[in-house]
């Protein structure tokens, strides 16, 4: 324990260095425009696993973005760990909120961390949370104490889906052969309070399309006598809800696990408290579905939020047009047990039932992921307690997240193996938003933490 | 005229160069990136006027963009016609649905255009048609035969709601003194059927916003337990119209005139095809209030059209948002007896009363204006018709037309005088569209047909 504090101690700037120049490179997935950065991305974390101590680092190339695998084999009898995480990261847009550039990461104190976070694109989802992970193998190499073989995979895709990380696992099955999966892409409670994520949801992302007319009409000449479907796409994403904010696709419910009441109560035992929650996003009201409070309706709850929509005359000034296509991003968040791909099947049908003659409606699945929850019986799941609980003195919380890491419940059809989600990120560090931050606290517990868990892993694992 | 015909055959091809220099400035009065360009084009239309003949031609500077004046004045007892129109022209967008650049106008043949259409934004709406004005007068004052006096007021922000017109016209009362008002910025049935558009809807354009939480926010995360705006925004949308499509705006329909089941009768002669209304725009089936036809939704009846929508990720592939805003530019076409601004009021009280507590609504009038009827035994009228019936063969049938020029409403109370909209455009021009278009036939037509009107109009009202 204080040989990692110490080796902390004498790097931690180096540390920060690092990461800072790796979140310099806009790896945005979903934008072509920055596909030669994601590239680049790639090679840099191919260096710095090479520089950490890897044996092996492959570039191994995929139908998209290539997927970097480095390992560390010390005997082949010892467990093995694998670790996940992406380098990839979400569009900096609404880039003019950002108070400083998205990518030229600065550090700054904020109430939440008085030690400073840094800010930019990526700092916390997921360079900087992939990053410890690194930094924390490089420590147990220079200190001598890795207990175990490790193997890491880090994607250029998860942003966008990881819609080719299936194949390169099912491929690779025995390359990627391990004990424990550990990844860091989650959040906990807060710097006093550590916890760890026991479930997930799962998600299906669609695109809708919604065309009246064959072309943009007058909506003087045209108003009122043709479906506009602008006007059309509002009534049917409106009817996607009802009035208690139940979503009303037939069957989306069937397969949703039932939490008791004794399991809900447990959950409500987090500390939570609404007013500071409403206050941070300076909202008057929570809005949500009837019969469950805040920390269920995102969590344990499957919900269905349009992320983007688009269509007519969106410039500045008025043009009084009627537009002859309407456009949404819609995604949904499922819980455990429900088929991504079977709940995307009934969104389509009842979406396309939804439309009136005078339009014609196009659903594009883009990409999905099932829930998972992993149980707290687990020996990883103990490792990791017993390393949050001697690097922050009180034992982690598990709780049910409201995202989605679609991979979790891949890696468990395919490799046959739990994960550890250990997360150290903050919900207030705005990941996917504006000014995304992460705690230099935060940064250096996660390499402070992460050694412990190899270590109560190998021990237990005994 | 004959000296019209011959005078005609002889200019044409200028006539038509001209006009396509017109075209070629991007006069976008709703985009202040073209400023510039609307400034030179209210300049090459002083000098057009100047050229035809005028005496004085002066560039009136507004509030916004300028307003051109011009006249001739050959005997104070003689009637005076005003002119009105505008050089001001839609934003192009979608701008790669043009099949030929919106600002270099080319000639294309067409099915309803055999001798062939200008394609260019503006080409119908409305500088091809305020400039059949010009060349008409040009033409009377090359073959003396001007029978009254003439004023030419032509505005650069009739697409942005004319805001500064009105303040003009309040304080140039005597300057714009007339007898009769003549429009050209509607359009006729057919080439074989022309027609004097004696009805205009009136407009309330509005742009809303709807805010939830202080910034973007993941969607896994936050997800069912916030205000998603964009949904918000939806169901708020699809709330103004009922299951017959009738708008649920409480009082909105308190002053609409309920025309006489004659009146609708008189209105059905007019030439329509459903099958081929739909066949044009390529439509399974049309849309529209309950218990009125196509022609009489789009014409009698006020509507409510969504002409632009957005929030959130609008970009390639996908982005797990809560957008923390998502806002709609919403219009409503009125029929005479309805007040655009009461309307608005009325709009903007509604709206804001369907916004559940977790969001915050802004609406934001853009502008609006009056609908209008003109009767059809007033000299104007009866001049019109009897001009068309010689230059067409076949008298003008009167109809009501969707659209909006809310200046209209505005000349009879400021101005005292009659507006008359003879219109030589065809609804299938594309106006507001990309591929907008006029046809060289209609131009002409428009050039042959005005001076007919002043020599009738100066023999009636003696």
């Amino acid at each position: 324990m204080e040989i990692i504090k110490s080796y902390i101690q004498q790097h931690k700037n180096r540390f920060i260095d690092e990461l800072i120049e790796l979140l310099k490179i806009p790896s945005v997935s979903a934008d072509a425009a920055y596909s030669q950065d994601v590239i680049d991305t790639s090679e840099a974390v191919k260096i710095s696993l090479e520089k950490a101590g890897c044996d092996k680092v492959e570039i191994c190339e995929t139908a998209g973005y290539p997927i970097v695998y480095g390992e560390k084999i010390i005997d082949p009898n010892l467990p093995t760990v694998l670790v996940y995480g992406h380098y990839d990261v979400q569009p900096p847009d609404p880039i003019d909120l950002w108070t400083s550039p998205p990518f030229e990461p600065v550090i700054k104190k904020t109430e939440k961390h008085p030690d400073g976070a840094i800010f930019a694109r990526g700092a916390c989802d997921d360079k900087g949370q992939m990053y410890m992970h690194v930094k924390a193998f490089e420590l147990m190499m220079q200190t001598n104490s890795l207990p175990c073989n490790v193997k890491f995979m880090i994607e250029g895709e998860e942003e966008v889906g990881s819609v080719n990380l299936k194949t390169f696992v099912e491929n690779n099955q025995e390359k990627l052969k391990n004990d424990v999966i550990l990844i860091s892409d989650t959040g906990m409670i807060s710097n006093q309070q550590p916890s760890i994520t026991t479930g997930l949801r799962g998600l299906s992302y669609v695109e809708v399309e919604v065309t009246g007319p064959n072309r943009d009409l007058h909506s003087g000449l045209y108003g009122g006598a043709v479906a506009n479907p602008i006007n059309i796409l509002a009534k049917m994403i409106a009817q996607l809800h009802d009035e208690n904010n139940h979503i009303t696709i037939p069957g989306f419910y069937d397969n949703v696990e039932e939490l008791s009441l004794e399991e809900r109560a447990e959950m409500a035992k987090a500390p939570f408290n609404l007013e500071d929650y409403k206050k941070a996003l300076d909202l008057h009201e929570v809005y949500g579905e009837a019969g469950y409070v805040t920390n269920e309706r995102n969590s344990i709850r499957p919900t269905l939020d349009v992320n983007g929509i688009w269509g007519g005359y969106t410039g500045e000034g008025a043009k009084t047009v009627i537009a002859s296509k309407a456009f949404a991003k819609i995604s949904m968040r499922l819980v455990p047990n429900q088929d991504w791909e079977e709940i995307t099947t009934l969104f389509t049908n009842h979406f396309t039932s939804l439309a009136p003659a005078g339009v014609t409606v196009k659903v594009t699945p883009h990409h999905g992921g099932q829930g998972y929850v992993t149980p707290i019986d687990s020996i990883g799941y103990l490792a990791a307690n017993k390393a949050y609980t001697e690097t922050f003195g009180v034992p982690a919380i598990p709780v049910r997240s409201g995202g989605s890491i679609p991979i979790v419940a891949l890696f468990e059809k395919e490799l046959k193996s739990k994960t550890i989600l250990m997360g150290f990120g903050l919900d207030s560090d705005a990941i996917h938003s504006p000014n995304e931050h992460f705690g230099i606290f935060n940064f250096l517990k996660g390499i402070e933490t992460i050694p412990l868990f190899y270590k109560y892993f190998v021990e237990l694992s005994k």
